[in-house]
């Protein structure tokens, strides 16, 4: 997993039918990368997150085939 | 996922059986990364679009096994 | 799989169900790229580990689907 | 996918017995990454191609379990 | 799949029982970055091998469900 800082949020209105409805929220890595990563756990911006990516996000949502390749899957809580 | 912008648009005569009809968009990330990204939804050059990769991609075509690895998933309205 | 080093640890109470309790450690490669890893062997800071990562990482939690894209596999002894 | 130029072709005699027979080439993108990727095509260096890569790479080989994580899938005609 | 050349052996005595019993070599391609791989082959520090990455390099272990994201496929004969 990466840890990221969430830095926006984006909306996407024509999109393709199987990207579930939810946030969807751009995060930023400590060396600069970003993504977007679908959130099923309303964090708000500024927030440090875990993002897990690949099939395994997608995963997440079992039964179902969706497109989504970059999941939050924690809020951090601290650092040691 | 990953945000991008089209920036142009490529042609394949000579391919593989399985890869589907349909558009092939060359993207290109802030950081200057550039994909060939399968479009479902008919996008144009210069429009911001959220693009998934890996196996999920090719999960989008229920039912085929294609060989496709990044599919354009949404057109993005604005960012906050 | 990727060599790393542990160098920290992180905790986050707030996180979707399907993510197993486990030590989720921070991991530094030698050419500084950062990861956060499941460790179920109990590294410590300092140790030099085998991670792997992607779908086969979450292969490893058999029976459970779970949103875990990095996983130490082992603690390296020696290096020659 | 990614678009990629042949630049040469690689041989390999001793291999794992699940690797198919086929060409074997050497692919570089704009930005300087090298692959090696399987060609089912004929491809020619010089030629510009489309490069899938990951687990959708090997599910071309439809019954049989590869070990090939980039294919060529198409050569690109020209670029708009 | 990447062309790297053999650096080095790794041992990892404690390590999960998935983690099938082989030589794990590490790896290096052109451009410096570094692979932990298995080795089914019996290759040789300095030998120039093919590296194949993520879920097809378990796949090779049929039947098993093992934490193996790199794997050497091939020693590379010679390049033109």
């Amino acid at each position: 997993m990466i840890q990221a800082r969430v830095t926006g949020k984006v909306w996407s209105t024509r999109r393709v039918t199987s990207l579930p409805r939810g946030a969807l929220l751009e995060v930023e890595t400590d060396s600069g990368s970003k993504l977007i990563a679908f959130d099923p756990l309303g964090c708000d911006t500024g927030e440090t997150v875990l993002v897990t990516q690949g099939s395994v996000a997608a995963g997440y949502f079992q039964g179902e085939t969706v497109p989504v390749d970059a999941l939050i899957i924690g809020s951090i809580d601290d650092k040691k």
